[in-house]
This record gives C-alpha cells, structure tokens and sequence, in this order.
C-alpha cells in the first residue's frame, strides 16, 4: 500500500487500461484518436471554481436551500452530480469548489434573469452550460414565442457579459437534445431541434469553448438499447443516460 | 459515427486509456497487477438483477416510497447511485435490474428482519452487502448491546439464508470503514473496527464473495487529500468519496 511514485505511476496506468468497456459508446463520439494523456484533467487548476449551468437535466432534482458547492444535496442525481463526483475523486490535490445552479423549466433569458447570483458572483473558473431544449419545448407546447433567433442573441450577449466579467474563464458549451422514440419526443422534433443545435454550435465556436455532443452520444446510443432505456421521455435521462452524459463530459474537457 | 464492429473495439481501447488518471487511488489498492479485461464485468449476465444492501452509506438519502429499480430517484447519492448508473451505461445490452434497499441505522439483525421483502423477494443475482459500522457505533454510544460476535453471527446466518434459497448467487460483501481525524472518528475507534473488518472478511472468505476493501482505498485517499475531504464524519462520505467507492466496488467486480 505504501507506493514509491514510480510505482503509483506504473499502477495507475493498469488502472486506466482496466476501466476498458466502460466509455465505448462516449469514445466513438468524441475523440476517437485520442491517446493516453499524461497530464489528464490540466483545464482544471488548482483551487478552481467550476460552475454546472443550465435547465432541468443539469438541476435533475438538486436541493435549493443552501446551494453548496461539493455538496451531494446540492447536486441532484443528473450529469453534474455524475462528472462533479468524478472530478473530485481524480484530483483530490486541486481543492476544487463546484457548484450546480441548473433551474428546471430555464430558457436561456431565464438564465440571464440570475446570471449574477447564480454566476458571476460565483467567479467560476469553468463554466459549463446545457441550454435550450425548452426553447424550443416550450415554443412547441405553446407556452413560449421565443424563437431560435432570439436563443441565439440572447446566448450570446451572456456569454459575451461573462466573458466581458472573466476575460480568462474557461467555456463549455453543451448540444441542447432531444431522443426520439420516446415518451414526448418523436420525428417533428429533430430539424426544430437542429436549428437550435447549429446556434449552440456556432457560439461554442465563436467563443473558442468546449463542445459536448450530447446529441451524437444519445444517437450512438440508441444502437445499443432502446431510447428509452437513456432517457424516458427524450428530453430527460434516467441514470444510463445521465452516466453516459457525465462521460461525454469529462471527455470533452480531459 | 456509423462503425463497424472492429472499428468499434479499436475505439474502445482509445477510450479505456482516455480514462487514466481517474482511478489511481483505487488501483493502487484493488488489483494494481490487474491488465485489459476483455470481458469486463462478466459477473453480470444479460437479464441479471443486482441488489445494493445496507445501512446508511448505501441509502444514501434515497426515496423509500416507490423503490424502483434503476431510477436515480430511488437511488440516494452515494456509492451504489454512482456503481449503478456505470453499469447501466456501461452494459446496455445486458438489460440490467439494479435496486438501492440501504437503510440508515441499520445493524445486520436489522437486514435480517427485512430479508424477505426487501432482498429475497427481489430474487437478486448479485447481491451487494455494506454493514457493521453502525453494530460498532451504536455500541459505542450506549445504544445497541451487540458485539462483534453477534455481528459475525448474524451476517453467516444472513448469508447462509441468502444461498440457501439462491444456491447460484453471486456475493460482493463490502468492508466496513471508518475514517479518523474527522468529525466522529478519532484513532479509538482503529482497533475495535478492525475486528468487525475481521468478522466481514471472514465470511466473505467463507462464502467465496467478492470483497471491497474500502478502509484499504481510504486510507491510500488520506494520502491526497484531507480525511474531511472524503468524508466529513468519517463514516458518512461526500461526494469524493463516495466516486471513490463506487470505482473500487466497480474495480472488485470488474
């Protein structure tokens, strides 16, 4: 147990090689080439602040009354807990602070709403966001007139308001999605969708952020179990769905 | 995106070694010799029902009003939500049962009067135990006469009524832990635990089970971090700690 570094080194690499099957179907979406990364995790420095933003399936139940960082109450039982947990487990020696503020229901004006409170009073090192399915769920159910347009603009005034407050932050970007055959989703959903995906898509890259491909992660998927055995209703995933995005998300920003 | 099944392995691999640095901790205690695992997590057959089992480290806050099987609401926020939900994603073509039935405060006589509905009933064919720390802390603080006899007796008799009615069962029997310089743990409690760790080992020895060594992962942890980091009590653990378990009880059974 008392292991020389060279040792520790030498065992951690048959620990890597020993969790083989688990990120296969993540691996053939993202970073198919990639290879063994000495120094894994490094977008990450030490004491860091990382800050999980977005809708219901990054709030996915999370206690609201206290809001601490690190904090399993506070965390709810979706992706963020997922990549959260991962994080704090591989690098014990960079005293991370993380925080999940998703809101169920947000659209991403509902986001700029609480932007101070719920970021920049945070001063995240790391920001991930997850927005804009209900963007269009909600223009779709009627309850909203926003369109893609209006998504777009307003993503990026608050990414721009973000980076205008940290001119060093670091960004992750996350494809909105929505999985057919399922309970809510079917075929009509998938151009509306896209058309808020390519604007995601298209701030991720004028903001030179992260961008997690949730969407071909759940399309990869579907080929290896039903759809809704990732996420019930299309929209939200159950725990196969959430472990799958928590992978996809570490992934993305190893 | 579209591959092939050779493409597919050759990806996996790229994958496996993506994951590196996550497990150090873990490895350097559970098979550190251990290399790529063609066949990973062959415990578990396609259609298999796995049954976490426990006090409150395994309940972990779950819902107890519905109970279902692979559904984060029923999970809690501990080690079993985080091995469950890898698996889940890890093995979709398996179609696996996965229940959380912990309950906090629970001593081994008290699995036993709630064997029937709540492990039994569940017709498990991998059946997951985490317990003892509660036999020895509920001694401690005058409110539970048993002794470390009692416990090791109780767990043989538990686990002989388990493979009696299941003679093919696949056993995992967990070490109970506890760790010092927290808010309840100080080095008083080093001695008395072991020898509950003693009785445990022991019986998973006498029943061929798969063994967990948390107290040997958490004593490695110590060496990153401080002990508060993985577990604020020293019984209870955060969310560090509780990835930490879910990777090593993951690694076990690998």
């Amino acid at each position: 147990m008392n292991l020389s570094r060279r040792n520790f080194l030498t065992k951690s690499a048959a620990g890597a090689v020993a969790l083989a099957s688990i990120p296969t179907i993540v691996s053939s979406c993202i970073s198919p080439e990639k290879e063994e990364k000495k120094d894994k995790y490094s977008l990450f420095e030490k004491g860091n602040t990382i800050l999980f933003q977005g809708d219901s399936i990054t709030d996915a139940g999370r206690e609201k009354e206290k809001e601490l960082p690190n904090s399993a109450g506070s965390f709810g039982r979706g992706y963020a807990f997922l990549a959260a947990s991962t994080l704090l487990n591989a690098l014990p020696e960079k005293d991370l602070t993380i925080y999940n503020r998703g809101i169920s229901g947000n659209k991403v004006y509902q986001l700029a709403d609480r932007w101070q409170k719920d970021c920049l009073d945070l001063k995240p090192d790391v920001l991930s966001i997850l927005i804009g399915i209900n963007d269009y769920w909600h223009f779709r159910n009627d309850k909203y007139d926003g369109t893609v347009e209006i998504y777009e603009n307003d993503l990026r005034k608050l990414i721009q308001r973000t980076r205008d407050e940290f001119p060093k932050i670091k960004l992750v970007i996350c494809q909105p999605f929505a999985v057919t055959n399922t309970r809510a989703v079917d075929e009509t959903w998938i151009e509306p969708v896209k058309t808020f995906q390519v604007a995601a898509k298209k701030i991720a890259d004028e903001f030179d952020a992260i961008w997690v491909p949730f969407q071909e992660v759940f399309d990869e998927a579907v080929k290896h179990a039903p759809a809704t055995y990732w996420t019930g209703d299309g929209v939200h995933p159950g725990m196969p769905g959430a472990q799958l995005m928590a992978e996809a998300w570490l992934r993305a920003v190893e």
